[in-house]
């Protein structure tokens, strides 16, 4: 049997390496030559993953046809999401939880695809059907790895299986998944290293209300203080940003990935539309709570745009 | 959980129609609300089947959404293959052995692809990963299902795990594979109730070689004897086919499909061409065995074409 490479999808995230590398620490026992490589670096999250449980990082390739001829796929199946030469070689495995689409094969493979909150759930039973033991380093991987999909089981994707896995792997991992989890979130939620400049632009979108100019950002945090206590330095980033590109209103909406509430900070007018927006009031420093509220799509650009107009 | 209807592929084979049966049985244990139906007509290898273990023909389906919005396939995925109205419906498992194509979702689901010989053989590892015990009946039905796909364990795409899924069946429905297996194929290719107008005919197809009208039939059997005790009235009905619709030579390839040996029957002109396209001699009877030989497209189009040109 030629070798094999494993891989998650592009701009990887901790499901997609660390489903990666334990499919392949088990199809290595099932007796396949495979290796685990990645897509694209590393985030901060998955970064500190593989720091605590002291893994490689695995190597980042381009295209696959180089190297060999067959592949295995994790945590993805269409093609327009895995490596740029899939159409190249031959798709042998594939373990996912996604919708299928723009995926397809010459011959029968091997296609596993379950409905549960992380790709890292179903290698892990995998493992219990195939009867390998899983090492407490893979089962920290496996765990990490649904932690950050159903954000510490709290995602509407969670289900019993998934719940049921973390709390077996974090056995055999010997660590508590709450404590090690929101580390782990908050490694990959790590706002500190970044400037408020950036801050208040990389996730920001534009938007046309009322005919005003409207910006709104979304900083996901695992703590909301660890951006309102710089709301200062916030606020200042979002006027200068304004004053350069002629924006109205800004609005940045600060979510604790972990108990699902936010905070909206505010600047420029009409300050009024967005307590209008929220049935509330903005506090001294232009701050207002805004529990329950998530989705910027569906919990904040509607209610603007019609206190807007 | 609203109901669900499971089916495999149209023209449904033995597996297609088995292999619904016994996942609606396991699934129905696990809780779904599903009844297996057919998206056509059974053959006679089937109706065989459900004769002997007494269970009930599937309802006959031409589309689903009429009666559910959701479906489970079983023995295929691509849509052209499935219930006219698919892309209408929702598919929530796929359990299957073929390759994959034409085939996407909009959300998540359960699909389970595997390269082994037969669906029913997935089906039965179903069962004994959730523990469902497999009754007698259902075990005859994928036990069917698996002989029928793999020729009785002959065909190249048996695997291991299909022999030993027949043999843990046959030991729960209390069957000889063999015996039974040999019965079960023969109804399959049961050609004592068809003319032999009808046999030289129903899988003919018609050639130009060396400026002559060829026409090439072939007759799936499990003894070739069925077939070779009426070459009189074959060869009869070849001639008259020929003299009807103006073929030069007429040849009916009979092959055994449980030892992979076939005979040659011809009839017209040049039967000299026959005999040395295949290095041999008609018999009296104008018959050559042509050991090893099943495949028309393969190993009989090829060299006839050259001994004729």
């Amino acid at each position: 049997m030629s070798k094999e490479l494993i891989f998650g999808h592009q701009n990887p995230d901790t499901d997609a390496i660390d489903a990666a590398k334990a499919y392949a620490y088990l199809q290595t026992k099932l007796g396949y030559d495979v290796e685990a490589v990645a897509l694209g670096e590393l985030n901060d999250e998955t970064k500190f993953v593989l720091d605590y449980f002291d893994e490689p990082a695995p190597r980042v390739i381009s295209a696959a046809k180089p190297e060999v001829d067959s592949v295995m796929l994790v945590d993805h199946n269409e093609f327009q999401q895995s490596v740029s030469d899939i159409k190249d070689v031959t798709v042998t495995h594939v373990v996912d939880h996604h919708k299928v689409g723009n995926f397809e094969t010459e011959k029968p493979l091997y296609m596993r695809e379950e409905p549960l909150g992380c790709t890292s759930t179903i290698i892990y039973k995998l493992f219990k059907e195939n009867n390998v033991e899983v090492p407490a380093k893979v089962a920290g991987l496996m765990l990490s790895a649904i932690i950050s999909d159903t954000l510490l089981l709290q995602s509407p994707t969670t289900t019993e299986t998934d719940r049921q896995a973390v709390a077996a792997l974090a056995k055999i991992a010997n660590v508590d998944y709450k404590e090690y989890g929101i580390k782990m979130l908050k490694a990959g939620t790590n706002v500190d290293g970044r400037s408020a400049d950036e801050l208040v632009d990389e996730d920001a979108k534009s938007f046309t209300m009322g005919g005003k100019s409207v910006r709104i950002d979304q900083i996901n945090v695992v703590d909301l203080q660890d951006i309102l206590k710089r709301t200062d330095e916030i606020k200042a980033a979002m006027e200068k940003a304004s004053q350069a590109n002629g924006f109205d209103l800004y609005l940045v909406l600060v979510t604790n990935v972990l108990d699902s509430n936010s905070a909206l900070i505010v600047t420029g007018e009409p300050k009024a539309a967005a307590e209008k927006a929220f049935n509330g009031k903005l506090d001294a420093n232009d701050v207002m709570n805004l529990p329950g509220v998530v989705s910027r799509k569906k919990q904040v650009v509607p209610p603007l745009t019609e206190a807007m107009e």
